[in-house]
């Protein structure tokens, strides 16, 4: 059996950073999948074996069983020394991951599960607040990328790994192109993308397409 | 000068986390008013030279600028000593914190301003989505507490400092009474309040009342 077993789904950004972590780590892992849309985390069995939150990912690794994608990516980095902010930089990646929780990909989550996979949609209010924050935090962090390789400087860490959580979905599921709109962003994107290991989240975990 | 500076106000539940936790480690502090409701953290120059993510609270130690509740806790924690979790509990913490301004304080923050504080007040369909979202997380705290005194077990931690960041606001703030309608919420406070060194967040951080 691999040294890890992720709690994941293809939709999931949040699953994703922990997912690319485990890649570009080089880790002996496989995914378990999590049948969302089916209702799988917000069943009693789930909360009361997997995660009591009711949420992916949930990484297993022998004994230990973590949750919180945050949580994860810390563990992970302290365990192999990759990615591993160091120094004052620990807490300054703490920072953006708190951020990023709650302001950016908590936001950009609920907003793209919204437009695209709901059904209804999500109503037109509810995407107007969402889309305020979103903007919003999107632009604090192109200002923060705009000097800048990475979020912390010149090195890619889990503060980034956390971030890129959303961004690598198709604009078409958003309704706006992050991308396009953001150059920092979008070339901070693509220096992710070719670090050795990357892969799209559709491509990283199992359950897409959605069977229609 | 006191040792600590913290940029806050009154109604941010995200600097009472902070707040509270100086108070409670005896910590030499003092607090700087931030003037959210005539927009100063939405100003150039907060973001400039406060915090690049427009937010309170903000930690000042000698040359030190923290910001995030989240990383103050941690950093407080670890130089004090005091409600710091050790072992396992550290990334367990972690979990909680970061569901916390996720999830729980993350919507709830958002529910009382546009409840009782924002002109208009928020539409009726951002409520229903943020108020399922809140129900959601209460629950599963409720939960974590009907067979322990604090989050992580016996002892208080960083988690529940975090965790209780908006939930000492008047019920009517809210339209719902949170500590009435979840028993183990209720006694969980209770527990919290009579830790030498608490102090409500309109009593602990300058702003309250607003100005009519």
């Amino acid at each position: 059996m691999p040294e890890y077993q992720l709690y994941c789904f293809a939709q999931s950004g949040n699953a994703y950073r922990a997912a690319l972590m485990l890649n570009l780590i080089g880790a002996d892992w496989q995914p378990i999948f999590v049948d969302f849309f089916k209702g799988e985390t917000r069943t009693a069995e789930y909360r009361s074996t997997v995660n009591e939150m009711g949420e992916a990912p949930v990484l297993v690794h022998g004994a230990k069983k973590l949750s919180q994608s945050g949580v994860i990516l810390t563990y992970l980095a302290e365990l192999s020394g990759k990615f591993l902010p160091r120094g004052d930089d620990r807490l300054d990646a703490l920072r953006w991951i708190i951020f990023d929780n709650q302001k950016l990909n908590g936001s950009l989550a609920s907003y793209r599960y919204l437009h695209s996979l709901a059904k209804p949609p999500g109503h037109p209010a509810v995407m107007e607040f969402l889309k305020g924050r979103i903007d919003n935090a999107l632009g604090i962090l192109d200002k923060r990328l705009a000097n800048r390789a990475y979020v912390l400087g010149p090195e890619p860490t889990i503060a980034d790994l956390s971030l890129v959580g959303y961004l690598y979905y198709p604009p078409e599921e958003f309704g706006f192109d992050i991308a396009a709109e953001h150059k920092n962003i979008g070339a901070w994107l693509n220096g992710i993308k070719a670090l050795p290991g990357w892969a799209h989240p559709y491509d990283l975990m199992p359950g897409y397409p959605l069977p229609s």
